[in-house]
C-alpha cells in the first residue's frame, strides 16, 4: 500500500538514550497539515504536551512537522518548556516554518532533564535527510520498551481520486489509555476540514486507544496527532467522508492492538468482548476492570481457564448487573452460564489457550444493548524483569 | 498477652482442600456476643456472605459461633445457599444454638460446588475439640496463599477491670479491600452494645482494610466480624469506650499491614503517607493510585528509586492538584521537590530501598490538611507464579 503523499520522515541518533539507537524521528508535511489531538489525562503533563497544545492554538491547527524524541520523557523537569521550544525553534528555522507550526512530542524516563542541546544538533542532519519513504525509520526511532515497531496502513478510493492513510504508534507499559496514550501519528493526504478531523479522532480513539490496557498506568506523555494535508488533492464529500473516517478508525484500531500485543513481557494479545451491558460506557468499564485485573492476566499467563476471576473482576467494575445473568466464553467456549460453572474439557481448553491470541467474552442476558471491546495482554514475569530495573 | 475471655476454637482438616492442611475453623462464643460486621463491595457476592448477612439481620446482631472453610469460596455456585447453610444448622445443632446465630464465612477457588458434607461430618470433631487456647489453630486453618498465619492482639486496662482483644485474619492476593476485605475475626471480652459496635467497626476498618491494597482486586468473599461477648463482665464507660476503639482499630491495622507484608510474592512492605491533600478521602484516592501503580511496585522490587512513576501514579488518581507542589521521599529521603528531581545518592538510596520495609512519602505543599496511611507491597515474579497456576 502506498505511503501518504506530501509527507516527508528522518530519524538519527541523537545520543538520548544510552543504547545506540535511532531516538529522534521528524516528520514534515510539505503542505501546511489540518491538525487534531488528544492528550493524556493524567494530572502530571509533560512539557511538549502542554507546548503542543499552546502550538495547535496558535497555529489553528496547522501543522508543518513534528519534532519526536525516545529516551525521555522531558516531564517533571526544570527546563522542560525551554527545552522543548528550542527544539521547535531550531526546526522551524531549518524549514522555514512559523514555529507554532512545529509539534513537539517525547517518551522515556520521567524526571531527568533533556538536553536539548542534542536535538538542536542533530536536526539538521535530519532535515538534510528527509525522505518520502522513510516512514518505518520514525516508526523505530520512537520505540522504548517496544520489540516491534508499530504501523498500520489504508487507503480509500474515492470518486474523485484515492486517498491514503498511515499510522505509527509506540507503547509498551505505562498504558491505560484515557482519551489518548502513548505517541501515536496517524497522516493522510485526503483533504479535510480541522473541525472534522477533530471529530474524527475523536470517535476514532473511542474504539481504539480507549480501549486498551497493558497495565492500567496513564503516561504523563501520551499524544495522538491525526494530520490531513490535502496532498492527494482529493476532498472527499459528505458521504465519502464516512468512509475515510471508517478507515482511519480502522489504522487507530490496528495500533492500539500492536500496543497490547506487545505489551510489555507479553505473550498473548487477549481481546475482551462486551455485550448486553446497559449502556456502551458500563460495557466499556466492565471491559475496563477485567483487562485490568492481575488475576485474569496472570490466570491467561498460564492458560488457566480461571472464569471466576473474570467474574469478579467484572464484580469491582463499579457496574450493577445480575451475576445470575452473567455468561462467559474463553476462546469461544463456554465456561459459565448464568454465574455458574459451564461443562467444559478443562485440558482441552488450557490447549486452547496456548494460543497467542485469546479471546474472552462477558455477556449479559437481557435487553441491554450496550457493548464494548478492550484490548489487553497477559501478565508474565517478563513484566517484572522490565519494570524492576527499568532505569539501571 | 491474654486472650478474651469467654471464646473457644477449634480447626481441623476437612478435605476441602487437596492440600492436607486444616481448612475448616470454628470460633464459639459461651455467651451471645454483640456483633458488627463489613462486607465486599463486590457486586458478585458469595454464599455465606449472602447468609451472613441474613443471620445477622434475624438475630439482631448476636453470635454464637462462626464457621469458616479454606479451600472453597463457596461463590458462583448451584448449590452455594444450601450448603452453606446446611454448615451453619449442623453447627446450631450441635452447639445448641439458633441457627441465626452461626455466621458462616469461606474462601478460596470462586465456582467449584462446595460439599457441605465434608463441614458437616467434620463439625463433630470440631465441637467435641473446642479449646479456649486454640486461637492460633483457627487462624491457620484460614489460611490459603498466605505464608503466615496472620494474629493481633490488645488489652485495655479500665476502672472496673481489664478487657482483652484478639484477631485474626487472611490473605494474600485478590486484596483490595472496599468497606471489607478477604476474611478477618475480631473478638473482644468487652460489653459492648450492639450499635456502638459497628460504628467502631466502621471507623477502625477505614483506617485499616480500607488501607490496604496487594493487587487492586476485590474479592467476593470479603467478610470482617467483630465480636463483643461481655465475658470480662466489664462495660467500659462512655470515656473509656475511646480506649477500647483505639485499641480495636489498632488491631485492626496489625492485621491489615500483616496482610500487606504476606502479599503474594511480596519481598517488601511498602507504607505510603499521604499529607497535605484538600480532603482525608482525596488523600486515600491518592495513596491507592499509587499503591496500585504495577509500576511503582515493581520498582520497588528493583530497589529503583523511580520517583516519577510515583508522580505520573499520583496524576492518575482523579484528584486535582499542582505538581509543582508535589515533594516526595523515599526512605526518609528527598527524591523530588516541588515536582523536580531532589539531588540524591542514588546508589546509597538503592541500598535503603533493599530493607524489608519501605516507605512512600507523598506531600503536597499549602494548606491542605487531609492525610493518608496506605500500605502494600512489592510486585515480584513470585506473585505471577503463584497466580499463572492457581487451581493447578
Amino acid at each position: 500500500m502506498d505511503l501518504p503523499l506530501g509527507y516527508r520522515y528522518a530519524a538519527a541518533y541523537a545520543g538520548i538514550r544510552q543504547a545506540e539507537k535511532d531516538d529522534l524521528g521528524l516528520i514534515v508535511s510539505g503542505l501546511p497539515a489540518a491538525a487534531a489531538a488528544v492528550f493524556t489525562q493524567n494530572r502530571v503533563q509533560a512539557a511538549p504536551v502542554k507546548l503542543c497544545r499552546r502550538h495547535l492554538a496558535a497555529s489553528r491547527g496547522a501543522v508543518g512537522a513534528i519534532v519526536v524524541n525516545a529516551g525521555n520523557a522531558n516531564c517533571a523537569t526544570r527546563t522542560g518548556n525551554a527545552a522543548a521550544l528550542a527544539c521547535c525553534r531550531s526546526a522551524a528555522r531549518l524549514l522555514r516554518l512559523p514555529v507554532a507550526q512545529v509539534l513537539p512530542a517525547s517518551t522515556g524516563v520521567i524526571g531527568v532533564e533533556l538536553d536539548s542541546k542534542l536535538i538542536v544538533n542533530a536536526l539538521p542532519r535530519l532535515v538534510a535527510g528527509l525522505r518520502e519513504d522513510a516512514f518505518g525509520s520514525v516508526a523505530r526511532a520512537i520505540m522504548t520498551t517496544d520489540l516491534v515497531p508499530k504501523e498500520a496502513f489504508a487507503e480509500v478510493k474515492l470518486r474523485r481520486g484515492t486517498v491514503r492513510i498511515a499510522g505509527m504508534t509506540k507503547g509498551s507499559g505505562m498504558i491505560q489509555p484515557r482519551m489518548a496514550t502513548t505517541l501515536g501519528f496517524i497522516l493522510t493526504d485526503a483533504q479535510i476540514p480541522a473541525a472534522m478531523l477533530r471529530r474524527m479522532l475523536r470517535r476514532a480513539v473511542e474504539s481504539s486507544y480507549n480501549r486498551l490496557s497493558v497495565d492500567g498506568d496513564t503516561s504523563t506523555n501520551d499524544t495522538l496527532l491525526l494530520l490531513a494535508n490535502g496532498a492527494s488533492g482529493v476532498r472527499p464529500d459528505a458521504k465519502e467522508m464516512a468512509a475515510v473516517e471508517e478507515r482511519i478508525t480502522a489504522v487507530a484500531e490496528d495500533l492500539a492492538r500492536s500496543i497490547a500485543r506487545d505489551g510489555e513481557g507479553a505473550r498473548k494479545l487477549i481481546t475482551i468482548l462486551i455485550s448486553g451491558a446497559s449502556t456502551d460506557d458500563a460495557a466499556a468499564r466492565l471491559a475496563r476492570s477485567i483487562a485490568n485485573s492481575p488475576l485474569v492476566k496472570t490466570a491467561v499467563a498460564g492458560s488457566d481457564p480461571n472464569w471466576g476471576r473474570i467474574l469478579s473482576a467484572a464484580g469491582n467494575a463499579g457496574v450493577a448487573f445480575d451475576p445470575r445473568k452473567a455468561d462467559i466464553d474463553m476462546q469461544g467456549v463456554p465456561v459459565c452460564r448464568g454465574g455458574l460453572a459451564a461443562r467444559f474439557s478443562e485440558a482441552e481448553l488450557k490447549r486452547k489457550l496456548d494460543a497467542a491470541e485469546c479471546e474472552i467474552r462477558f455477556t449479559l442476558r437481557g435487553k441491554g444493548k450496550g457493548q464494548a471491546r478492550f484490548w489487553t495482554c497477559d501478565f508474565t514475569e517478563g513484566y517484572i524483569r522490565i519494570n524492576a530495573s527499568y532505569r539501571t
